[in-house]
């Protein structure tokens, strides 16, 4: 590893948000020596809890998580904010008065704000947001909050690996239809009917309550719903009691830890060979002879394929 | 290769629609064999032009590719048509009255159709399309129009891969600006106004003139713009005589060639090996266990992954 990983880490971990920063672009980069510096600080990692915030654009989600964290700073935690929504103000996708609204949490004591691009991340958005998740936890976050808009199916995979799902809906734009359409509706740990003063909030609630009653797993313990009006600040204390409550209890926990790790392992060997693959097969001209090979009808796509793959079999796991 | 496949595929050229349609479905699922039977019908692929249809849900296509089959199949020419639009009569997606004035296409002799679905193709929805190419191309094509909705990245990445593009607008949907948007403007080899009776014909036809007057590339030729009424068969003559020509004289082809060669071999090798890891580390405890080591915190994941890569690396081609 690169003395200037070392560096870095030592850094961070002596509470340099510059080399935090530093280091979640160079892992997002996937500058060579980022898996070293991931094994470095993982034994830091594994003590935050992870908050998704999901929901329709438009229902207030950074309001929200702006209280919901404002509320954490008070209780003295430090909070990492992850946002992936591209119209967050956050990530800086809105009107500038939103922004300049948002911007006070940022300068907050304690808080770190990093907003990741739903597109081109090197390692997948679902891996980007695993490794950023790790930093924060690394840097010593308590609670990190990773708002998502719940509309791609990327963004959905990334906030599905939250330990607490907060689902955000508001009266008046069929967000409870929207939710179930979306596939959102399973992962729900509370739902939040937010600007509840508007005309209709009742009426969400009691949509939301329909659509948990026809879930047959009478089992489960149906998630809360919970009214707020973020901008006032209302339901915030209540939410996060919830929120705080749920996150000691919820025997998902345990299981999705699993997932997640599985997920991670999978997903990160793929890359890595895929990666390989493509870096030497293109290095040694051997992919160029194949591709002209192919078009001048010499061999066929599945023979080079086979080629290829045969000699790995006896060496991948399992085998 | 187990002998039902090789029946599949002697029936098959021997013009069994049953055995081809069995043969697609083996094939999409990725049943034991599928890459024997690929190989096998290889040689008798290659001959076949392929003419992706594009633009956004509403612009007609459906009625364009029916009608240009219509004049492929008056010209003597066999017609396979692929709609990977969900919303395509010929995927099932439309209104009955719709499905019912597209089936006549079907019974056409020497039209064959398949619908594909937009999500869970086991080997990507990209390499299905180009499975479904070869198979229709071995059976004997002489044409497949492949007709996805532009919208998705998905659906954009298998028409661009087609010898030719149609892109397809209408007047007053602003779709021209969408057309950028979505990316499919880079992709167009002709530009077809369709709807041309509609008022707004001729701003469209000016708006597509204009952006393509900003591409500061002044060698390339600009793809031709071609008004259509598809429902009455205005203009089908002329865009499929335009499309023949550029069929012969595109230097792209050749280009593409070798890109969708090379994109395929990558393509194939990461599905296969990717699979194999899954199966074979599931198959033998070790991802569990691995699993159950993280979560105790006893390795980290990267240790995992790089035990795993390492062995494989030598093997690799080009090293």
């Amino acid at each position: 590893m690169a003395s200037n990983w070392e560096t870095l880490i030592d850094e961070m971990k002596e509470g340099s948000i510059r080399a935090l920063t530093r280091l979640i672009t160079r892992v997002e980069n996937r500058e060579p020596g980022w898996m070293e510096a991931m094994k470095r600080i993982f034994p830091d990692t594994g003590k935050a809890q992870v908050i998704g915030i999901t929901g329709s654009p438009g229902t207030g989600k950074s309001t929200l998580t702006n209280r919901i964290t404002r509320v954490l700073v008070d209780k003295g935690f430090k909070v990492g904010i992850i946002a992936v929504d591209p119209s967050s103000p956050f990530s800086g996708g809105a009107i500038l008065g939103d922004r300049v609204r948002m911007m006070d949490v940022c300068d907050l004591e304690g808080v770190f704000v990093r907003s990741m691009a739903t597109r081109g991340a090197l390692g997948g958005l679902n891996q980007s947001a695993r490794d950023v998740v790790k930093l924060l936890d690394a840097f010593g976050k308590d609670y990190i909050l990773i708002e998502t808009v719940g509309v791609g199916q990327d963004e959905v995979e990334v906030v599905r690996t939250a330990d607490l799902v907060l689902v955000v809906c508001i009266p008046g734009q069929g967000d409870a239809v929207q939710a179930i359409k979306a596939g959102i509706m399973e992962i729900a740990d509370i739902f939040v009917v937010n600007k509840a003063d508007l005309e209709g909030a009742d009426q969400v609630v009691m949509d939301i309550k329909t659509m948990l009653d026809l879930d047959m797993d009478t089992s489960a313990a149906k998630p809360p719903i919970i009214q707020t009006i973020a901008i006032k600040g209302d339901g915030i204390q209540e939410l996060l009691e919830q929120a705080l409550v749920l996150l000691k209890t919820l025997e998902k926990r345990a299981l999705w830890q699993e997932v997640r790790v599985r997920e991670e392992l999978i997903g990160l060997v793929e890359k890595e060979i895929v990666g390989l693959i493509k870096k030497n097969w293109k290095k040694d001209g051997g992919l160029d002879k194949a591709v002209q090979q192919i078009i001048a009808r010499e061999i066929d796509p599945y023979t080079v394929v086979q080629e290829i793959i045969t000699p790995l079999v006896s060496f991948l796991p399992g085998e």
